[in-house]
C-alpha cells in the first residue's frame, strides 16, 4: 500500500485504541492489511449466536434459504448498474492467462514484492458487493413469480467493498445477513416495515442503543449526490445506527426498497407478467458483534444477564420473538 | 466469456447430464458462468450435515477455531510462493481509483457489456487460494509456538481457483473444510496419518466409494512437472478420490505435509526457536455433497438408512466417531 493511501485510511485515535483492544483479547487477528482480520473463537461464538437470533425472528416468513458464493458473473454487476453508482467499491477478479516465460517474470517480481499487475487480465467474475445480487438473476430464471411473490433468507454471506480503513468496524469483506422480498410494491413495503419493527426488538434484546434513520448509499461523484438526495427524499433506505468506535454512531443494519430497479434489470415478473418490485434488509454481523463488545465489554461472561439469556438460552431459541 | 474460452471449459456429456439434473432438482442455481452456482436448501442441508460430522470427528483434537475472510493481503500470497507454483489459478482483486470523468466512461462501457478492465488498478488484497493461507502469518505473529505446537480447525472457508469448467464438481469458489497442524515434523506427520484413518471412517459412514492415492498439485508449466514428481516421490500429498461426474474419480479430500515451507516463509518458530513444520487437510464440501447425490440419489429421503442415520441422527451427533 502506498503511503498516500495509508494516510487516507488511518483510523481515529479512538478507533486505534478499540482495534488494539480487540487484538489483545484475541477477537481480531491482524493480517497486515487494514480492514482484513481473522476472528477469534469468542468473536465467532457471539456472531453465530446473533445470527441464530435473526434466524428465529425470520422463521415466521417461511423463507427459501438458498446460498450463493461470494463471486458473481461480471455481467451481473454490469446489468445491475452497480458500476454507475459505486465503481470505487467494486472488486473485479484478475488472473494469469499467459505462457511459461511470462510466468517466470511474474513469479520473480512477486517474490521481490514488485508490481506484477500488468501480467494479469480480467476474468469473467467479480466479488459480490451486496448479498442479494446473485438472487435476482436466479429468481428471474425460474419464470414468473408465484402469487404473493417470494421471500428469501440468504444467511450470512460475505460481501466485498474496496474501502481499506483503520476503523475496525469497516472491513473489506464482511458477513451481510440478508433477507429479500420480491413481489408487488405494497407487499414488499409492508414486509420492510414489519422487519424494521422486528429489528427494533432484536436490538433491544441484545441491549444495543439503536437509532433508526433515513439514509442513503455512498454513490460516487457529483452525480451521486443527486442520487443520494433522491433516495433520502423517497425514504428508500433506512439504517440502524449504534455506537461502535467512531465519533458518530455506525450503521449496522439497513432496510432498502428498490422499487422495480432489480426487477427491470433482470426481468423478474410477477404472476401476471408485470415487473416485480423488491426490498432487502441486512444485518452487518461483524459490526453488530463489535458493538456488543463495545457496549457490554470484551468478555461475554461479564455481559448483562438478559442479553446473555436472549443470545444463549435454549428458551430464547424456542420462543417466538415476534 | 470469449468463444475460445467457452470451448476449453466445456464439460463432458456425462458432466452436462449431471449438471442438468442438479439444476432440475434445485440443488444448483445457474448464474450464467461455468463453475459459479447458487445452492438450494436441500444441497445446503446435506453440506452442513457432512460439515457437522467432520466437526464431531475433529473434537478430540481440541482445536482452536479461528475464522478468516476469503481475502488475504497480496503480500501473503507473494511470501507463500503461490505465484511461482500456481499463477494460473490466482485471483487478484482490482478496483477503480479514478476520477469522475473516467468513472462515467467506465459505467458507459460496462452498461454496454464492453471491456472496462483498463480503468481498474490492483488493490492490496487477493482471494484466498487455500483455507490455511491466512492462518500461517496469524500464528507467526503470536511468537514461538507452545510446546506441542498448535492445531487449528478453520471451518468451511471459501477458496478461489481461476478454472471455469463445465464439470459441476469444479467450482471457481467452494468451501474447503480445513484443519491445520503446526509443530515438530514427527507430530505433524503422525497427525496427518491419524486423519487419513479418520477420513476413511467418515467416507465409510456416508457410503462413498473412497480410494486413497498419492497425489500432486497442479503446478504451472514445465518446471511444475518436476515439482509434481518430487511431491509424489516424497509422499507429501495424498488425496481421497470418489466417483462424481467425470470418467475418472474426483479428488474430494487431501492431506498435505508442507515440511517447513510455510514455517520458513512466514517465520513460524517452535518453542525452542527452530522453524516449524506444518500439515493441512481439507474436505471439499461441495464435491462431497455432489458425490452423495451422485451415489445415493437426488433426494436424501431415499438414501440408505445407515447413511441418513450417520448424517442426521442425534445419536451420531453425541457418539464419538473415532
Amino acid at each position: 500500500m502506498s503511503p498516500a493511501v495509508m494516510d487516507s485510511v488511518a483510523g481515529t485515535a479512538g478507533q486505534q485504541v478499540f482495534l488494539d483492544e480487540l487484538v489483545r483479547h484475541g477477537h481480531y487477528l491482524p493480517s497486515g492489511e487494514p480492514g482484513v482480520y481473522g476472528r477469534g473463537m469468542v468473536f465467532e461464538e457471539v456472531r453465530n449466536r446473533f445470527d441464530a437470533l435473526v434466524t428465529r425472528v425470520c422463521a415466521p416468513d417461511k423463507p427459501e434459504t438458498p446460498r450463493f458464493p461470494p463471486i458473481i458473473p461480471r455481467r451481473t454487476l454490469e446489468k445491475a448498474g452497480y458500476l454507475k453508482s459505486f465503481p470505487q467499491l467494486c472488486g473485479a477478479i484478475y488472473s494469469f492467462a499467459g505462457k511459461e516465460g511470462t510466468a517466470l517474470d511474474l513469479a520473480e517480481r512477486a517474490s521481490r514484492g514488485d508490481d506484477w499487475g500488468h501480467y494479469l487480465s480480467m476474468t469473467d467474475v467479480v466479488l459480490v458487493p451486496a448479498a442479494c445480487y446473485p438472487a435476482y438473476p436466479a429468481m428471474a430464471l425460474r419464470g414468473p413469480l408465484p402469487l404473493g411473490g417470494v421471500t428469501l433468507d440468504l444467511g450470512g454471506s460475505y460481501v466485498f467493498r474496496n474501502e481499506p480503513s483503520g476503523d475496525p468496524a469497516r472491513l473489506q469483506m464482511f458477513h451481510q445477513r440478508e433477507m429479500v422480498r420480491i413481489g408487488e410494491a405494497d407487499d414488499v413495503i409492508s414486509w420492510r416495515e414489519t422487519w424494521m419493527a422486528r429489528a427494533n426488538d432484536i436490538f433491544n434484546q441484545v441491549g444495543l442503543d439503536a437509532t433508526f434513520a433515513v439514509a442513503s448509499d455512498p454513490f460516487f461523484g457529483r452525480g451521486g449526490k443527486l442520487m443520494a438526495n433522491n433516495q433520502r427524499q423517497q425514504g428508500l433506505k433506512f439504517e440502524v445506527l449504534v455506537p461502535i468506535a467512531s465519533p458518530e454512531p455506525t450503521a449496522v443494519s439497513s432496510f432498502n426498497f428498490h422499487q422495480d430497479h432489480f426487477g427491470s434489470a433482470f426481468g423478474i415478473r410477477l404472476h401476471d407478467g408485470t415487473v416485480a418490485n423488491s426490498a432487502c434488509l441486512g444485518f452487518g454481523l461483524e459490526r453488530i458483534t463489535l458493538a456488543l463488545f463495545r457496549t457490554h465489554g470484551m468478555d461475554p461472561g461479564d455481559w448483562p444477564k438478559d442479553v446473555r439469556g436472549n443470545l444463549w438460552s435454549e428458551a430464547a431459541a424456542s420462543a417466538p420473538v415476534r
